[in-house]
C-alpha cells in the first residue's frame, strides 16, 4: 500500500468536496405515504391556523366564563343545559348568558362560549348545571392557530421525513410534498467479479472469481438513507472502459459510487479514469482504515466516490467519506447514532493521524458492559459484519486504547447478552 | 379521565400481551435487495467455506514457505519467479521447490504454495526474487473457511436485515431469503374524521371534523419498522360496525391498531366492541403519559391495538405498547437508541407510576446540552412533534426533574445549534 502520495484526513476530503459539489439533486412531487425517509426540498408553511376554530380540550360544559365568576361550592353559578355537542358535530347551539352546552374533548366551541367547565367541577340536575368554581376566559379550551399559525414554516427544507412529520403535513391538508431525489449511479469495477446467481459460489471462488456483494450494501446504504440507488453493473479492469462507464452514469445521475479497482495494486484504473474526465477535484485515498484506498473526485460539480472493494472498507469508505457529502447534497443532516460506553477486553492499536474503524461486539455481563474487538486488520472479512454489533471510532490524535480502558461505541445493535 | 378502573403498567402490559400472542406472522421469500429492513424468518446457514480457496491477502510473491526458512537481508532465498496471477485468473502455474508466482492481492493461491512474501520484503532482478525474510506457512494468506466455515448459523432468526448482513447473503450465494411478513391492519374509529383531500382543513374544522392524520403516522411507523401496514378506512363511533371491522381486520392480518374511540370520553367503543368478540386478554388503559386511554387485547392469539386519537398519544402507545409486541412476534428486538445528557431548562412534573413521555427540544449553548420541555400537558399538539427533536422519557419510580438537573433525553433528530 505504499504508492498513495497524499493521503487526505476524512473531515478535510469530506469539506473539499462538499465545496466543489455544486450540483443539486432533481427535486420529486410526491405524496406524503411515499414520502416518508425522504428530505424535503421546500420549506413546509402552514396554509391555515391549527386549530382553524376553537375547541374543547376536556370533556365537560361550554360556558361564558363571566358567567362563572364567583362560583364556588357553596355559592354555585347555576346555568341552564342547552344540549350537547361531540366532537365532529358543527355546533347548532350558541351559548347565551345563564347557559352552557355539554362538550365531549374535541368539540368545537359552540359560538358565545368561551370556556369549558370539567365534569369535576359541577354538579348536574335535569337540565340545571352547578359550577362550582370560576373558570377563565378560554380555560380548557384549544384556542386558533396554538398549535401552528398559518404562513408558519412547520418543516424546513432538508428535513428527513419521519411518521410523525408526515402526520403533520396530513393535518395541514398536504397530500403530497416536493423531496429531493438523489439518484446515485452504483457500477462495480473488477474484472474477477459475476453477478450473483451466475455462478455457484464455491465454483466462482475455484475459478478465481468473486460474486459481486458490494452492490447490494451500497445500494441498501443508499436506499436506507433515503436515496435512489441505481445498479448499472460490473466494469471490467480497463481504464478506457471504467471512464466511459463513469462518463454515462454521470450524464443520468446526481452522484456516481465505484466499487473495486481503487487500490495500488489494482492499478488505480478507477482514479486514473476520472483524471481523465477532466475532474475538478480528486481525493486520492483517504486518512481511513480500513478504507486508506477509498478516494473520490468531483467531476461536472458531480460527487465520484471511488470505493476500496474489500466488503468492509467499501461500507467504511461510505460512511465517513461519501454519506456526508450526499446528505449535504439534500441539505440533510447525519441521524443522531445511538453510543454506549463499556470496557475494552484487548488492546486495540490503530495508526496515528488515521481515523480507524474497528469492528467489535459488545456484550453484557454481571451488569457492565464489555467491548470485544473484533478484527484489527483483513477488511475482507465479512463474518465479523454480522458476527459484531458495534463500531469503536478511533480518531486521528490517537493510536489506539489499552485493554480495561473505558471506550465510546456505536451500537448497531443491541449488545450480546452473554460473552 | 377517572372512569378507568384499573390502569396497567406498561411493562406489565406488554409481558401480559406477548404471554398471551400465539398467532405467528406468515412468511415470505424475498429477493434479497427487498429483504433490507425485513426479520429473518430463519437461520441462515452458509452453503459453503467463505474463503473456498485460499488466497493472498497482500500484493507480493506466492512461495512455498519452507524456501524461504532462514532468509534474511544479508543471506536471501533466491527464487525464480514463474509469472504473475492477478485477483479474478485462475492459477495456470504451480509453484515447485525454488519457485515463485508473483500474486496480487485477492489472487488464489498457486498449487504448491502456501505463504505469501510482501514486496517489501523482496528485491526482484529479472526472473530471479530475492527474499529478505522468512514466511511462515499461511503467512499472509486467507485461509480455506476463514471467514465462515460451510454449516455455520451465519445470521439468526429474527435478525433485521441491515446492508451489510445483505452483501454477506450475496456472499454466500443466496439471492433470496425468508422473511416474515407482519400484516398489520390500521383502522381509524371516529365520526369526526374525514380523509385528507375530502374537504380543506378549515372548512372541516368549521363543520368539526377533522382530517385522518393518525392514519398517516400508524402506517409510517410499521413501515419504518419493517412490518407491512394495511390501511383499512374509517369506522364511525358505532360499537357494532367497530365489532364487525376489528373481526374482519383479524381474519386477513395478524395484528390489528385501531386509532380512537378509546378514550373515556368516547364511551370506550373500541374496547367494549373487542370485549364482544370474546377477546382472551383486555388490557383497558395503560399507566402512560399522554396515552393513559391506550388499551389492547388479544383475539384469536393476536394483538388488537387500541389506541388514543390524539396524535402525540397514538405515537406514544405505539412506540411504548404496540412496537414491543410486534417486535416479538417476528423474534426482533428493539434498536439501539441514540441518548445523550443535557440539563433541563424547566421543571418536569409528572405523575408517580406513570411513565411519562416529555416532548423536548435539545439543543447546544456554550459547548453544553439543555433540554427543554415543549408541552407537559396536551397531547394533541401537532407542532411538538415537528419542533422537538427528543424524548424525555420519565420513569414510573419518578415524579419528574427539577430545572437544572442533568437528564437522559433519547435524540429523534440532532440537537439544535442555539436556544
Amino acid at each position: 500500500m505504499g504508492g498513495f502520495k497524499e493521503l487526505t484526513p476524512v473531515q478535510k476530503a469530506v469539506e473539499l468536496l462538499r465545496a466543489h459539489v455544486v450540483h443539486r439533486p432533481g427535486k420529486r412531487r410526491v405524496s406524503i405515504e411515499e414520502a416518508l425517509g425522504k428530505y424535503l426540498a421546500e420549506d413546509v408553511v402552514s396554509p391555515f391556523n391549527i386549530p382553524p376554530v376553537e375547541r374543547a380540550v376536556v370533556d365537560g360544559y361550554a360556558v361564558r366564563s363571566s358567567d362563572t365568576f364567583g362560583a364556588s361550592p357553596t355559592s354555585p353559578a347555576i346555568l341552564r343545559v342547552k344540549g350537547f355537542l361531540r366532537a365532529g358535530e358543527e355546533p347548532r347551539f350558541s351559548v347565551l348568558p345563564g347557559e352552557a352546552v355539554e362538550v365531549a374533548t374535541g368539540a368545537q366551541l359552540p359560538p358565545g362560549a368561551d370556556a369549558v367547565v370539567m365534569y369535576e367541577r359541577t354538579r348536574r340536575v335535569g337540565e340545571l348545571l352547578e359550577v362550582m368554581e370560576a373558570v377563565p376566559p378560554y380555560g380548557n379550551v384549544g384556542r386558533v392557530g396554538e398549535d401552528v399559525r398559518e404562513g408558519e414554516v412547520v418543516l424546513r427544507r432538508g428535513t428527513r421525513l419521519m411518521p410523525w412529520d408526515i402526520a403533520v403535513l396530513a393535518s395541514m391538508g398536504l397530500s403530497a410534498v416536493e423531496v429531493y431525489e438523489l439518484r446515485a449511479a452504483v457500477l462495480n469495477v473488477g474484472s474477477e467479479l459475476v453477478e450473483l446467481g451466475q455462478l455457484d459460489p464455491s465454483e466462482a471462488a475455484r475459478r478465481g472469481l468473486v460474486i459481486n456483494s458490494n452492490r447490494y450494501s451500497i445500494s441498501a446504504l443508499l436506499s436506507l438513507y433515503g436515496f435512489s440507488p441505481r445498479y448499472l453493473g460490473i466494469v471490467p479492469d480497463d481504464e478506457r472502459e471504467i471512464a466511459k462507464a463513469i462518463s454515462r452514469a454521470l450524464q443520468e445521475h446526481d452522484a456516481v459510487i465505484t466499487v473495486g479497482g481503487a487500490s495500488v495494486g489494482r492499478a488505480d484504473l478507477t482514479v486514473k479514469a476520472v483524471r481523465e474526465l477532466g475532474a475538478e477535484l480528486v481525493i486520492h485515498g483517504v486518512l481511513l482504515r480500513p478504507g486508506r484506498a477509498n478516494s473520490a473526485a468531483v467531476v461536472n460539480g458531480k460527487p465520484v466516490f471511488m470505493l476500496a472493494g474489500f466488503p468492509v472498507a467499501a461500507i467504511v469508505g461510505f460512511e465517513a467519506l461519501a454519506k456526508p457529502v450526499l446528505l449535504s447534497m439534500v441539505g440533510g443532516e447525519e441521524e443522531p447514532k445511538a453510543v454506549v460506553k463499556g470496557i475494552l477486553t484487548r488492546r486495540v492499536t490503530t495508526p496515528i493521524n488515521v481515523r480507524s474503524y474497528v469492528r467489535v461486539r459488545v456484550y453484557e455481563e454481571g451488569g457492565r458492559l464489555y467491548v470485544e474487538p473484533l478484527a484489527l486488520t483483513g477488511s475482507g472479512v465479512l463474518s465479523t459484519l454480522v458476527r459484531g454489533n458495534g463500531i469503536l471510532l478511533v480518531p486521528e490524535d490517537r493510536e489506539g486504547y489499552d485493554e480495561g480502558d473505558e471506550v465510546e461505541v456505536i451500537l448497531l445493535r443491541q449488545p450480546s447478552k452473554s460473552p
